[in-house]
């Protein structure tokens, strides 16, 4: 074990929510970091443990005010915060040589005026957005190990981007005109926000779809395929809440070309994957569950060819919404700048049942 | 009220599954019913408020032999056996003048050919098949009033093909090549058997796809549509497993064709079940949620139109899968097979939350 | 069915929380009474219909402010709302001659002194609360007969009392300074409030204590069991919360006076209860579930003696905590207030599986 | 790290069911183990990842025959088992000098009558029982270090038994004759198995409470409480079924005798499982969640002095059943067994939400 001179100096703002709690838990059991400050004007002074009590014997900090956290002292910060909270502190923390990893939307969307769309705020720091790296390790790997700031993807956008990517890159396999996302995500990826409609009593038992008319998620994941595509495609996403806390499943349903009704997509995938910590192309005809990767790092997928349908491929892929759809993959990113094994600290076997 | 001798005599075999005590608990209310018998050789004794003690006071009946039943006394029989039960006693029930109501699938296929296929075992009535009714009202429903047979469609088929039959009757307005249904139920629909796969502790707060390579309910839903539509239209259906109770909801993705595109879509749906007492077309953008006809006979629809996709409609349905997905629809079936008003003995508002 | 002029002429205060939509899910339903007008300042004008779909098709009114709503033309009102609402009308209601059944806390507890403890908040109108009456018909059936405004009781109170009623009236056969009732409750009791505490993702697939160091009913169960025992009763409550929408059941620990012991208490729970339609006293031994009761106005009632603990009497009671705990019971009182056979309307079959 | 030829070399008989894979999930991430065998009879040759998908990755072992498994080539076998068998095989696996741990029951009950009475089968091997320790490390921690065979604790009493430890141990503090515990479990303590009563269907979103006449975890809590306090206690247990997947809390009710009135309780409590990695008692007032254990090997407790009741004493202890409760528990104590520091491989963060 390293000593504690050379670990990972760590701040988290925010981390009051779901995914703070969940870098907490994560970062607690990292071999490489120390958890130098956590902020929430708030709750300033109140120790982590005594909100998120699963922490209590893991976790020492109190919530500090950003003013007390000395975060510049850090060497990277994370932002577990609302949307507009990283942009309004990036420069500062680069000027002292903190590296950022944004867990909110700040970073993900290199067009503006898209991000002001679609997160109705204007962006305040274009110019370190620029210089920011979408953070999807699989895809970003070398790019990501000389950021300075990156862009978290979403929870949607992994699932559907890690289903979709061996189909575009080399060589686009498929109808990037016709991609249909149904996705599937539980109730902690609506935060930790006191609302109606995430109260136990408005989703346990019942299922819906939402944002049919358009999520912010849309744009992130087709701005991302059509890059790795080099066109740009049609994509009709629906997500949907199911009464479960965490857990993810996207339904892909594409097209193939006719060049690729030949070729074997299961090796295709299981090559593309081969070195990946954290991909399980599990074999074909599997049909993955959430609970396979619940409170773990791994997304899975798996590939059907129903029958009948010569051009049909359907890509199921499932991950831990709060873990590779967002806290895990920020600290798989924070591994991969401080050239760390990339999965250090996030060997976590999946809870089952 | 009617009196007791004016009302319909009704037996039901089986019972002891989910669909049987939701028989029991619509017919326990309905006031033109007298339940006569209910069978199960395996419980025959015990009164079925002793297994299903929300009946205790409603119900008084106990299981009794097949031998015991005399349902050649009934007016009609209804079947919540597994497949295969009712073909086997339908043509002695028949030649009794007792009409039939299966809640299985031995009368939802017209194809034999298909329904071995599909429930491994040989159809051994096929004439009487023949003369059956598929008991969807709202299409049906004047075969329907005089059918002595009537298979009550599956839970999945329901949603899609009433989600789906403005579009293709009287005339075609989609690309029926290109039909998806992404389905996705609560878990009583996998019965009340004793299975690791259906264990609370299997599917609780989890989520997955299931039967991906092939449901029983693809080509009834098919045969339905290929019939509504006139052509053998090409269909993607992917069932999922929620945990919740009870519920379904179908996200089916339709490409409309150009002649499509200039039609109010809402105003047709409207329109098409203006009539209807269990089809609610919900205004257009509106968001089903399955809680919203939990334990009612109610089946809602809400269209959507993505933005940026001209040819894309979303048909969202939901209904309760033992209500109107499977008992309160045998009881819809029951009352326009003896001249009934649609709507007797199904009025329950759904119980939210 | 009556015509309309003869039909009770009914008023809402409050009803966008649980305990309202369920007022109107039953009063849709129930024969004797029109619906006239329910309030909400801040939705005035909204279809309730569209705040709570479930009630599409049933109910047609739209949310109106106090001063649109005329309620003083109502012969009952129903107080859906947070304490403190109901006596600050109830004199101008009063005068008019509109009967009161408020579900929150103002005319619960007689003692002022004790309701000003626990509900933080004077209370303005003790001359009215003198003659309010406590809205367990059960025990009160006379009194309500002729009552002007009626205190409906809590959820939990519900189950104690009646759990324990026949032990202490017309004789004390227990213990009275040692009585536990360790209580289960689903969320739904929690409202319909945006509160952190009651989101899916804090509840769901976890269990609590709650309200240890004390809860509002527990004066109020309290100065029950006091006037039902004639002496002040010594009682441990501890509420918790279940993950679950709906249902609440009390395990209630008691121990039998030495006379009780050869008393054949089912015997004595049948009899006493032999004439109620909404007690259900189960055969001993029963282990009753709160779905053998959901969303119907019974209460299941089952008595326990544990082998080896010859003085040890335990009582299960499981309601629908929004029924038989809230909106079922206010109706049933409705009923006897106005002379209606007490089941009027409330005949639901509860809901299983 | 050590190299492997020093690792504890482990065996696992059965390990299809839930306790099996939870072993698995801890023991796959034991840095001091390594997995030599698990045996299953009926599903010999499936590689346990097949089964338990979340193990993919990380646990490469198939099921084998008990005849291929050689588990005398192990140091310790853990028997996953239905009650009975690791009684079968103990004196064989004890003369090729392998230790056993038991999360059945056929070493928990000194008295074999007891046992022939509630696990309805012979004792076959009382010799060994009477060498056999009770798995409870903080209690019985240096019995353990020696110990060949251990009966790991019921999940019930594990909490109950800490959660009254103190008050009885070195001096009785409460009144032995009234102990009440009333318990709630998730349902992934029933078992893996295909039972109708523990389907999604019987009991998500309702509540119950079971074996009320008698309960197999009442003569194991009273045995250990009797041998505690040096008397034969008065115990009341009643268990609850939560429809949760993990998770346990008990909520125990006691009277202080007239000495323990001036006794800082909290400070007894704190003071006694100072030392105790695994015990936190949480500050006085407190209300543990079973989610704040959730997947993490940790008890905690609360202590409540209810107002007005002054020789009232509650305990609330949490769990979870699978850690705690069982596998985890077990591995504490195998870890005992062989020297290695307690906490090993046991430091898993509780996950929350």
């Amino acid at each position: 074990m390293q000593n504690t001179a050379s670990k990972i100096k760590v701040g988290i703002v925010g981390g009051t929510g779901y995914t703070g709690v969940e870098l907490l838990r994560l970062l607690a059991q990292h071999p490489q970091v120390t958890l130098h400050a956590i902020t929430s004007r708030k709750e300033a002074g109140l120790p982590v443990a005594d909100m998120f009590p699963n922490l209590r014997g893991h976790v020492d900090l109190a919530f500090t005010t950003p003013e007390e956290a000395a975060l510049t002292d850090c060497e990277v910060v994370f932002f577990a915060t609302p949307h507009g909270v990283a942009m309004a502190q990036a420069q500062q923390l680069l000027d002292a040589g903190v590296r950022i990893i944004d867990l909110a939307a700040d970073f993900r969307l290199q067009d503006t005026a898209v991000f002001e769309q679609w997160y109705k705020m204007p962006h305040s720091c274009p110019e370190i957005l620029r210089k920011a790296i979408y953070g999807l390790p699989e895809l970003n790997r070398h790019a990501l190990a000389n950021a300075r700031v990156v862009g978290n993807p979403g929870c949607y956008p992994t699932t559907v981007l890690l289903g979709l990517a061996p189909l575009l890159k080399p060589k686009v396999l498929i109808d990037t005109g016709d991609i249909i996302a149904d996705s599937k995500s539980g109730v902690s990826g609506a935060g930790r926000k006191a609302e109606v409609g995430a109260l136990f009593s408005e989703v346990s038992d019942s299922f819906k779809a939402y944002g049919v008319a358009g999520h912010r998620h849309h744009p992130e994941i087709k701005a991302q395929l059509d890059q790795l595509a080099g066109v740009s495609v049609g994509l009709t996403f629906v997500p949907h809440l199911v009464p479960m806390v965490r857990g993810m499943l996207s339904t892909i349903y594409v097209k193939l070309l006719p060049e690729a009704k030949s070729i074997d997509l299961q090796a295709l995938y299981e090559s593309f994957y081969q070195n990946e910590t954290f991909v399980d192309v599990m074999p074909a005809g599997s049909q993955p569950e959430t609970r396979f990767v619940r409170a773990s790092n791994t997304l899975r997928l798996a590939l059907h060819r129903p029958p009948g349908h010569p051009d049909r491929l359907i890509v199921l892929a499932v991950q831990d919404n709060l873990v590779k759809g967002a806290s895990g993959q920020a600290i798989q990113n924070m591994n991969l700048m401080f050239g760390l094994p990339e999965g250090t600290g996030l060997s976590q076997v999946a809870i089952l049942p």
